[in-house]
């Protein structure tokens, strides 16, 4: 059983259709399957605006979302408050950029002020792009994207490039409505399909700047794959398989529909996070800074890979460790894409007999007690 | 019934792996799936090295191949007589290299003494990489690499980037041997599975030109990939249950044997191409030049989509037809990966069968006869 923040549980349903022979992506079913998909992403996204598939992980398509809008020496903000932060630097970096981190500890928000500070000091219009993770992985913090947006739209120039790698579909993001110029995401996470897709949204803002910008790009060229999806196919091979899940699961998320998603997301996280403070575990990130995909804890009393080691063992339950210089201190409960209020009970129920196994005088019962409690609540 | 080039067919048992339900890609059982093939894809290659993957479709292996390994202003060569080879030098003219096309026509192969020729004449070793395809798919034409490899290695100085998409596990490519550099591939050929995945094998000499190479990169990094395989874990995250279907196809392809899986496409082109003789349909490429994956036919009498659109339609077989300027006068038989000498003989009786439909004159039952001949030959 999974319960890390990706790659996240798949329905049997996605599975068997993903298992089907595969066929031509130059054939009249895969362009009718293509044009169906591209209806629910932007669906999903809620946009008007085309979503371009790639093969590749988030990071591709994190990658794909930067250097297509900006050219050699463009000065852009990145906000680092985790891992995936840290590594949205090191993209605009790598390709030459004037990077400028807006960090906060891990574990804590990013301030939208000190992007405001920035934003408005910067007359000439230099800053081409803030690139801000959504909801970061590592850490269970969801960042205050619209507040950023905000600064970013009052400067007027500067493109918000946001990693919603584990936010799409978790939490609300009206990608039209707050005007999000690139919003790239991955398969294993929200959409309930093994990893090999990545997705970039792109605004009609972003595709004026694509125009002049300079950065070189070839496989990752996203207007080719816009051009392709206006036919209903792809520049290069895609994962015809991979499509066949997502179609499938697509089609399931319709059937649930969005809100009730979210809902789901959003009971889910504050079930987790009041059996965990009944259960004496600290959460790392603030409540009202909580990702609705995976919630992070750093427990005081007992080592967080113990927990995890014998949840693995003897419930044979994933969760997710810490990474770098968190590593062996948290652990992260996923709850994200295919997981059921049964799910989250199942979890938190282990984790508890985990915590009597290994000594902890929690009070039997009291982190389900409280799980059920919220559901119940809605 | 897939007779294109990509995507292959699939066996069962690699289907059913693949729909298996995803394991955490930093898990101990992830790491030995990754081990056991990061060994096996070694045997394929018939290399001591390491062969990179990366979630990405045979095209971003190619880029990944080029961009590692070369700076700003190198000049390259590249083999340019079809599709792909056009599209290679696409990818370095993108990142700004100075790209030199060694042309033939659509349908012929490229010839090594002009390579020879651009590479002895460049006494300041200023040519960097030869970039070749070895089968060229949309043509059905298998280039001559070690004749054009021993020009490079004359030059001493330049790398040899291969395109072995179609050719890697179709035909013999003995990468040590031969000291090929750069050796790409991707997922839905020969190795009998779904698109999504694609491998770079890199030598000694390529990780050497790794180390002062200035283009920029990060998703496509293959030092990440490199320093990753050695953890046996990668750098972002897999797709894993692409990863599954590798595993067990490799297991396949292993007890099958390489020699074996050689021969038998050997075998497939020459009963698939003697067949096509015996119908009075031309082959495009001439048979010293024939490709182990793909037979192209370029047939005079009758419109190349009639004979596409009835076998599809009828025969429920899916042929490939022609690109670019080729579209509509040629089709072709892809005979590569999983397909047996039975597959074989199921095409071309239906493509009989398809011929006589069409009002063609041909002698019924003289291309199964001939491929039943060469396939009893061996």
């Amino acid at each position: 059983m999974l319960a890390i923040p990706g790659p996240t549980p798949v329905p049997a349903r996605v599975l068997q259709a993903m298992a089907a022979h595969p066929i031509g992506h130059r054939s009249p079913a895969y362009s009718e399957l293509q044009a169906e998909i591209s209806e629910n992403l932007k669906w999903l996204h809620q946009t008007q605006h085309d979503v371009q598939i790639l093969t590749a992980s988030g990071t591709g398509a994190m990658e794909a979302g930067i250097i297509n809008f900006l050219s050699p020496g463009d000065r852009v903000l990145v906000g680092c408050n985790g891992k995936f932060g840290e590594r949205w630097a090191l993209i605009p970096e790598a390709f030459g950029l004037q990077v400028e981190r807006i960090t906060a500890e891990w574990g804590k928000p990013l301030d939208a002020a000190e992007f405001a500070t920035k934003l408005e000091a910067d007359q000439d219009k230099r800053i081409k792009a803030v690139i801000v993770t959504h909801s970061e992985t590592s850490t269970g913090v969801l960042n205050p994207l619209a507040a950023i947006n905000q600064a970013v739209k009052a400067h007027g120039e500067a493109l918000i490039i946001v990693d919603a790698v584990t936010s799409l579909g978790a939490i609300e993001l009206p990608i039209d409505d707050w005007g999000l110029d690139v919003v790239a995401s991955g398969s294993q996470k929200g959409y309930m399909i093994p990893p090999g897709l990545g997705f970039v949204a792109v605004g009609p803002r972003a595709w004026q700047a694509y125009e002049s910008a300079k950065l070189p790009r070839f496989y990752f060229d996203l207007g080719l794959y816009r051009k392709a999806i206006a036919k209903h196919t792809s520049p290069f091979t895609p994962p015809v398989n991979l499509m066949f899940a997502l179609g499938e699961a697509l089609r399931m998320m319709r059937a649930e529909g969005l809100d009730a998603i979210l809902a789901r997301h959003s009971r889910l996280t504050r079930a987790c996070r009041a059996a965990i403070k009944a259960l004496d575990l600290p959460a790392f990130a603030p409540d009202d800074a909580a990702s609705t995909a995976v919630t992070a804890v750093i427990p005081s009393n007992i080592e967080a890979e113990q927990i995890r080691k014998m949840m693995n063992k003897e419930f044979d339950i994933a969760l997710a460790g810490g990474q770098e210089h968190l590593k062996g201190k948290i652990f992260r409960i996923g709850h994200l894409g295919f997981v059921s209020d049964r799910d989250l009970l199942t979890i938190i129920a282990a984790l508890e007999a985990t915590l009597q196994k290994l000594g902890s005088a929690v009070t039997a019962g009291a982190g389900v007690a409280a799980a059920s409690r919220t559901i119940a609540e809605g």
